[in-house]
């Protein structure tokens, strides 16, 4: 039995979906985000092991055959996949795992996992999309490719099991949070060791 | 279609519910509570039309006949229940609600209204329970039939949506308000009216 939940947040580029895990992985110590996987090169401003593992296109594909990934897609022609074993892992200790997908790969997921929990984040227009794009220093030609993207993805906000717009960092961020946290307290996960008293536990049996 | 959410807080008496919900009403300006109507006689402390709203015994079973409660019962011989006007009409003007009733009107309730969301609250312990009783200056006699109240009600813990173990105040307070508040961002509730830019509320009919 998974004793953590798995939780799936998408969202087009730009919208704000990497920030607001990163506020929420660090004052939220039950949750933890799981390592995507690419092939894709490394911005200056990215970490290995951080904000992705960046591997060889020959070693993705070796645990593509190893079935190593529990999705894996290629976007703009690199992969990118969410590893199986991390993911249980963290899953089995009890920890709340998040992890940073796109459409497709949400679909395979829930296909697998269909207890998933999934979140689409919006951003409030278009224009403001395009702003933070480029306040990232991306170049006019990975603007428009990624505008597309989103314009693409956009409209499967309808498969998400929550919605969240993202007007306003802080205010998002609490808002995931209240997903997160109040799935902690569904009956489904509720574990009579939490109860001390004998006397209450026996009741409660 | 009922644009609020409605939710029923259960517990036994001493555990909590009364005083939880009137620290979340204070600060969730979306959150109304309906008043339960109660043949039961006043106590000190009590105010009516805010704690409950006290009625004769006529009043009530004529409340009754004209099918104006969403669900009642007979207490320790006293009545207490919902009524369906004021529930519904904070529902439709897209207030949450929520309801402080025992185990028998959340069936009720549940049985006219499924996608009512229930919470019980339990307390640490059964000791626990009884100083409280003896805190609020109860008579013994009264103590003992609370007692013997909440020993039948504890086991019903099995029946709710989520579980809340009320040992620290104001934990429980935000852990309550991160179930109310996590609904309104489930897709079913999304609203496209909250999309203000033309350009992305078209791409998401």
């Amino acid at each position: 039995m998974i004793k953590g939940e798995l939780f799936i947040i998408s969202s087009p580029a730009g919208a704000g979906k990497t920030t607001l895990t990163n506020l929420l992985l660090e004052e939220d110590e039950k949750l933890k985000r799981v390592i995507t996987y690419t092939t894709r090169k490394k911005r200056k401003n990215e970490i290995d092991g951080v904000d992705y593992v960046f591997v060889a296109k020959e070693v993705f594909e070796l645990m593509i055959k190893e079935n190593a990934f529990l999705e894996y897609a290629i976007v703009h022609g690199n992969y990118y996949g969410t590893p199986k074993k991390e993911t249980f892992e963290l899953l089995n200790q009890g920890f709340d795992v998040i992890l940073v997908i796109d459409v497709q790969g949400m679909k395979q997921i829930k296909s697998v996992i269909p207890e998933a929990i999934s979140i689409f984040i919006l951003p409030p227009s278009l224009k403001e999309l395009e702003s933070r794009m480029r306040i990232r220093g991306e170049s006019e030609e990975e603007i428009q490719k990624r505008l597309e993207t989103a314009k693409r993805e956009i409209p499967h906000w309808k498969e998400y099991d929550y919605i969240i717009i993202n007007e306003n960092l802080l205010e998002s961020k609490e808002n995931l949070s209240h997903i997160i946290k109040s799935q902690r307290f569904k009956r489904q996960r509720f574990n009579l060791s939490l109860i001390k008293d004998d006397e209450l536990r026996s009741l409660m049996l």
